[in-house]
């Protein structure tokens, strides 16, 4: 070989690596900005919990906030723990197209990336914290709806089978490659396996507890038991709009090329604008029903709009969005009187946001979706519901045949934070009714 | 050709897209960054719509906290809504050196990144979202200064024409490309453009409301209305901290460049040295007035800051911000006083945070920054300030001769929750003064 | 040279570029994250400020509620002014083995990274603001310790010193390359450094202070004074949980590669999972010890868990990061009266959550890092908890003979809002025990 041969061969060589490299480098960044988009949407679903703890502090009656708030924080605890010990490998371990995953325990595997293989995407941690946050949201819509007569470890038992056995099942259908997904069933970021689900699952709670003493008169009458802390409950809502950026924004489950981070940005917008539009929906349709608005129906107006385009938020235009938001902001408005006039006492209107809304989120996505049916898409709502609704009936019954579920009348008269657990919410404030 | 050419020919032709790759390696992970540097950034800044709901809540009375509740999260509405209706267009789209851009809905076109051509810098949408929720910030000013004396759907309407119409206006001249920014101005996050503007517009919105009944004595006495919520207004303020760094930090409108992420941290730093800086001033300058500190006086030191610095965040060392900050905390503590004097009666000290540091914040760029002039500042100053005084008089004016602006004497007595929204904030707490 | 070699080596020299524009990629790119990650984490600290103020303001009683509230902005705005004087130099700056670094004002210098050289590996900017908000956590456990009784002032000149002095010369120790950590101290994200440095000031504070008027009963009597709003509390514990995020996680200090990102992942899970247990583990032991929960001992739970693995995040198994915050949450609901039993009155707990767990998290390193060993880590909490101890009393006691630390008894009767800052924090409240 002569010496330009030489020369050019050492070159090439030397070049060679820098293709390797190059590949390398995209993979690499884009397995870290996918994992980074795991964490920090991840951290915002997290604070969806603070959200709902301080929304339904604010909804219900003081006697009865320390124990709320102790709930949605316990219940975010089990979730962590229940999603880790069986959750998560029976939601995506080897599903396959089947109803469920595997019982086993959950184990990170990132040898191959930190060998250089970045195949996977994203580490199996982040993947992990994103899905275990939202498991701790499918509690967080059951607290809400039982609230004020349901016994503390009782709903936390409950939220251990449903953390651990109910969401994980139904949510393999649809995110863990189930037999849904097989169909082409179409939940973005959960109207049905997580709002729904937590709704259906309230539903049956609330059913089998029955109502509040004093909520619905002899008369048909139907008392209000007006939330006691209005700025909490606004400020829950806010956390929960913030939140839920991540909740859909993440859920595109990735970052890391140019098409996802476009994708993260119309839902982002996506999101918000039906909130926006859920929101002002209600506003008005109170306004107009009622002659003066009222600021917990447009907390709830808003919240109807996130979860009504849960199930779809990428593909729609802004526009479609709003419409979306805004019809579930007025169902919300319709299914709260409609749940007083069936008895069923949900004391912050989650069924008529996370259940009803969740329903029509779902069902709506083949409006701007185009790869989507109405037919799966209702499949999937009803056999998730009748799914849940059995399974949660089933542990709700069963918690009522043993340890019980619901407080002695004398408790709840009394409020469930002396009773329960021995502590006021506010010791130092009078109370008007007491 | 002999087999060592084809090897080299082969090798080379293998190699050459390795340059391209890189090349679009950089500008594809670039887009990414700066993309989602809009979204977290962003997201800090929709979460100050909660500060300031907060900080409201806890510093009006509490027969008056549900419904500044129910204003600060509905504006976040209008924002979301108008915003993508009319105002993004009209303050980017075309302004071109002119004095507005168009009235036209805005739509997202990402066609370009998707097909590989990255020099868009960022996906439409995530400037979008990023542009709305400072417009949002705007609205978040005037609903504290206006506050106990308002009707809910004036100021909602007021909210409409200011997202719609006049701040996109006056922000096409800096931000949009417009007179002002040709020119020379300099507004790095808006002190001017989104706080001095939302300063002017709660400025003539009070002075056309007049003051609530009985802050103003007849014998020149100023009485005290104390916030009802302290811990509430602390949490808004630590919010609105939060939140700024997404304000200002994101406002470096880029961060996937090494010089960009250097500049987000230097704005980083000066945005809470600023912070810092105004806070201690107005405590130390209150202690030695009055002999006693006061909190809510802290926490319009640290806003205070926080609104100085944010015209030029990026130039000035850690020192030079913590004085300019300084300087905000000591004039907030002469102007609340100043403008009970005049009469003009502002909740929350919204003119004395925002208006009178928007301006010393503007003026002061200047001082750190060799690429601006004092003069150049003061005409986008007073442009500005002309322009919204002068429309928002209009918008205020239209309000008071048609639907009215201001409630019944009545209804302002027994408060805005139970005469507008028909719920109060805090049903079961016993009130000192009924 | 014939044609081919011309194009052959024309196409080579194209081509070299290559391989170094993807090397500087890679490391743009590294920088780029590393700086964002300090900046996201920073954030999610400075907001942990935030979760204190809400936790001490929710469990002191409301008439030292907006003194607690100024008490923790005012000491965050202390820590940012102290940390950039001097507390960062002498912390960081040349320390090199020794026991302290310099008396330097700190100031950034990205020349080099400006220039194409991004071997620092982050901005400058970004790592002081990461480290700063790690000062300000130090100062916030001392707050709530020594709450309801400690003049404000001295508590800030208190915080003056720590931020400025205490934290930084032991932070050198450990963080800044001095004895401590050649020697092979661990203490990934500050069980020691940031918690138990706080804890041994706040229990310094506490003894010299002395307990709250009728506190501890003649008759050995412990009374309790229950804290004024749950949710308050509540929310400032999902605040903190939230923030303990970016403090673990960021303290990876690192993102660009992806072993950071896996990293940082497993960090996430651990940290959560270990709050997790020691909520949990709080709850049942409460329970079977006192027949009833208890909301505030789940709130110290889970911070104690959240301490306890704050010194090793990095290396357990999530199952072994659930046992380690599950011993935290034991401790804590053993360490509470084991306290009142000495007569250290700690308000909220943050002695028994931040000292102990602090301990007992750094001890637990060697359990699951095989680097580290027991003796060093004994030595490192032991060295630290001297010279705090003696540092801290020194800076009290100069206090209490000075201007001196204790509110007068009638001051402390009337509550520290009217006393001290002329201002009650629920004014419009009626409140039982008046």
């Amino acid at each position: 070989m002569n010496l330009f041969r030489k020369i050019t061969l050492a070159a090439l060589l030397l070049l060679i690596p820098s293709l390797a490299l190059a590949d390398d480098t995209v993979s690499e960044m884009t397995y870290i900005l996918n994992t980074f988009s795991f964490l920090v949407s991840g951290v915002l679903v997290m604070w969806m919990a603070a959200g709902f703890a301080m929304l339904e502090a604010g909804l219900v009656r003081s006697k009865n906030v320390a124990t709320i708030c102790l709930k949605n924080i316990a219940l975010f605890g089990v979730a962590g723990i229940l999603f880790y010990l069986v959750g998560y490998n029976l939601m995506y371990d080897g599903v396959d197209g089947g109803f469920m995953g595997s019982f086993t325990m959950w184990g990170a595997d990132d040898a191959a990336a930190l060998a250089g293989d970045y195949s996977a995407g994203y580490s199996a941690g982040s993947d992990w914290f994103f899905q275990m946050v939202f498991c701790g949201a499918a509690c967080s819509v059951v607290s809400g709806c039982v609230a004020e007569r349901i016994k503390l470890w009782s709903f936390l038992l409950f939220c251990v089978v449903l953390c651990g056995i109910i969401y994980p099942i139904q949510g393999s259908w649809g995110w863990g490659g189930g037999w849904l997904s097989a169909m082409g069933f179409s939940d973005y970021a959960g109207s049905t396996l997580v709002h729904s689900c937590g709704g259906w699952s309230a539903l049956t709670g609330a059913i089998i507890l029955g109502a509040r003493k004093g909520k619905y008169g002899k008369d048909g009458r139907v008392n209000a038991f007006p939330g006691s802390n209005i700025p909490l409950a606004t400020l829950g809502t806010f956390i929960l709009w913030m939140g839920w950026f991540g909740f859909n924004g993440g859920s595109a489950l990735a970052l890391g090329a140019a098409g996802s981070a476009i994708e993260q940005s119309n839902v982002y917008i996506n999101t918000n604008i039906a909130a926006c539009g859920g929101m002002i929906a209600a506003m008005i349709m109170v306004q107009l029903i009622y002659k003066k608005t009222d600021v917990t129906m447009a907390l709830n107006g808003a919240l109807a709009g996130l979860v009504s385009i849960t199930a779809g938020p990428a593909a729609p235009s802004p526009g479609a969005a709003l419409l979306v938001g805004a019809v579930g902001g007025v169902l919300v408005v319709l299914a709260i009187p409609f749940f007083d006039k069936l008895k069923i006492d949900d004391v912050v209107g989650a069924l008529s946001v996370h259940l009803v809304c969740g329903i029509w989120g779902t069902l709506a996505v083949p409006f701007t979706n185009p790869d989507t049916s109405f037919a799966t898409q209702l499949i999937g709502v009803v056999s998730i519901g009748a799914f849940v609704v059995i399974a949660s009936s089933i542990v709700w019954l069963a918690l009522k045949f043993t340890i019980g579920v619901r407080c002695s009348e004398e408790d709840e008269f009394r409020g469930l934070d002396v009773a329960e657990i021995g502590m006021e919410a506010y010791p130092d404030f009078q109370n008007r009714s007491i």
